[in-house]
Formats: structure tokens, sequence, C-alpha cells
């Protein structure tokens, strides 16, 4: 009786509405029954990236090690759900070829004005101060996924809307009741 | 219908038997409907542990992080094996003391000249030649478990008895069927 894990890569820039829509899509597949487990935040920074700069070659291994994480959660049945910027299109599809189990790229999509100015930890204002180095959408590029799962525009869109769209895909697929 | 998940950690020398009893046990617990995952060998080197040395703090690192991967595993649900040396023994209790689901150590006792003799990696020869540094048993200490929830003696037990005490165990935790 295994259920189906999956797992749902968000990707967008800083401030794009990752993390919210990751915790707010969370408690609705758990109430739906599914195991679910959010790879973001102060425990992924302090065990899994800890000692990584922002140097391409780091910021590729953080990805590549979330990456594996999600998938050893996925393959056990779990929904893995990941909010990283995860902006080079080339290391988010070397996990997509790797994954054992569905996996769901949702592309969070902002305009950089819209997610600079909501900056909610102040990441952008120490970029262009240049505190910052290398920082996605100001000094550093953001490659967005030419064929994503899902796009959702936070920017124009509420919450629930970006919400609705990705649990209409998730039970089109089967992968969560509808 | 979530499963209990649990950490069953093995720890002991190198040459003590700990993957291989992980590897032999894995599909017995499979076999009882359990999820169960492995976390040993290339793929934990490959993505966890990259980049990690040999020094009291970067083993820490690695056991921390490993650690970590196993709590997330059985918090939701699946049967996380480790087969880390992991000689040190406040590392292992930090673990135990975070860990959200029941976790079980088990002590893969066996004598160092048994474990040396064994030396399937060739990694005793390097250590007494001095080509590896601060080896555990060696040149650096094993702490033994104080209080295990299980000990096996593999220089005196065949890996079917110390397989069978440790499903003994989970079959009275009811953690898995008997």
């Amino acid at each position: 009786m295994k259920s189906q894990g999956f797992i749902l890569w968000f990707t967008g820039l800083s401030g794009s509405g990752k993390s919210t829509l990751a915790q707010h899509i969370a408690p609705i597949l758990r109430g739906k029954g599914l195991q679910v487990e959010v790879l973001d935040g102060d425990e992924v920074r302090e065990y899994l990236s800890k000692g990584l700069g922002f140097s391409q070659e780091d910021r590729d291994t953080n990805i590549r090690r979330i990456g594996f994480v999600a998938n050893l959660l996925a393959r056990n049945g779990v929904c893995a759900i990941t909010a990283a910027i995860s902006p080079y299109r080339a290391i988010r599809d070397e996990i997509r070829a790797r994954s054992e189990a569905p996996f769901i790229e949702i592309h969070v999509e902002a305009p950089l004005a819209v997610a600079e100015s909501r900056d909610p930890k102040g990441l952008y204002k120490k970029a262009r101060a240049g505190v910052i180095p290398q920082f996605t959408g100001i000094s550093d590029p953001y490659e967005a996924p030419t064929n994503p799962e899902i796009t959702v525009h936070t920017g124009s869109e509420s919450i629930e809307e970006s919400a609705h769209k990705i649990l209409a895909y998730l039970a089109k697929r089967e992968l969560a009741g509808a």
C-alpha cells in the first residue's frame, strides 16, 4: 500500500513566493493523506548547505544535495517540496533526469521589480549595494524553465489561485486527490 | 495509515560488518512491507559528504548530515538505516536526542584484530602505513555506545544470528512484524 512519492520543485527569483506557496500547499496535501516534507529554511541551511558559498560550483553542490535528498524522500513515497531559487537550468534538468519519482517543476514567475519590491529578507537591498555578490536577478542570471510542468504568476495571481493550479495539476496526474 | 518510521543506526569499526548487516536486513524489512532506505555507500559519499575530510569537525558535520537525512526519512514513515562508523559518542547522542522517531542504536562489535583481518577496502593497511590519517581504531578513538538498544558480536556470531537479534528487537517494539 505504498503511496506514490513525487517531487514538487519550485524555482524562481528570491521574493517570487516559492516558500510562501510551498508552505501554503504542504498542509493541504497533508490533509489529502500524503506524507509531505518541505526542504526549505533553516534546517536545510544548517545541515545540508553549511559551508557552501555563492560560487557556481557551490551553488550546484547545494542544489544537487537538495535534489538527492528530495529523491530519497520521493522514492520512499513522500511528496518532497523544494523551494530553492535553483537558477541554473542544467542542474535542474540533471536532477529531473536522475529522479526516480515524478519530477514536477513549478516556475514561480514574478517580474524582478515585483520580487525586489517585496524583498522579504532585505537581500535585494544588499545585492544592489554590492554587499551580496552574484545575486540571482541582479548580478547572476536566472534561467527560467523552458518547459515546466506548471507556471504560476505570483505578480498577478493570488496565492489561492496559484495553489489551485498546482492542486489541479496533481489531481489530473492522480498524485493527490481532487 | 502512516507506518511508523524509525532509525536503525549501526555503529562500529571499519570492517565490523555494519554495511553487510544493513544490506542483509534491508530486504527482509522490505518483505515485511516497510519502506526502507539504506544511507550507505557511494551515493551518500557523492552527495552528502563530498568535500569533507578527516578532521573531527568534518567527521561531525558528516555524521550530523546523515542524521538529519535519516530523521527526515524516519519522520515520514521510512525505516532509515545508516552504516557509518560514527565513532564519537557525543554526536550519536546528539542525533538520538534530535530524532523525531525511534532511534535504535546497534553496536556492531568486533575485536579490532578481527575487523583488521577482514579489511575489505584495504583501509587498515593504509592506516598502518600512515597513508590514511586519524583512522578509527588505529590512530583515532572509537567510543563504543554505553547503552545501545542492540549489540551484535560479528566476530563470534553469524550474519543470520546478528540479524535475528535485530529483527527480534524490532518485533518486540512492534516496529516490524515478527
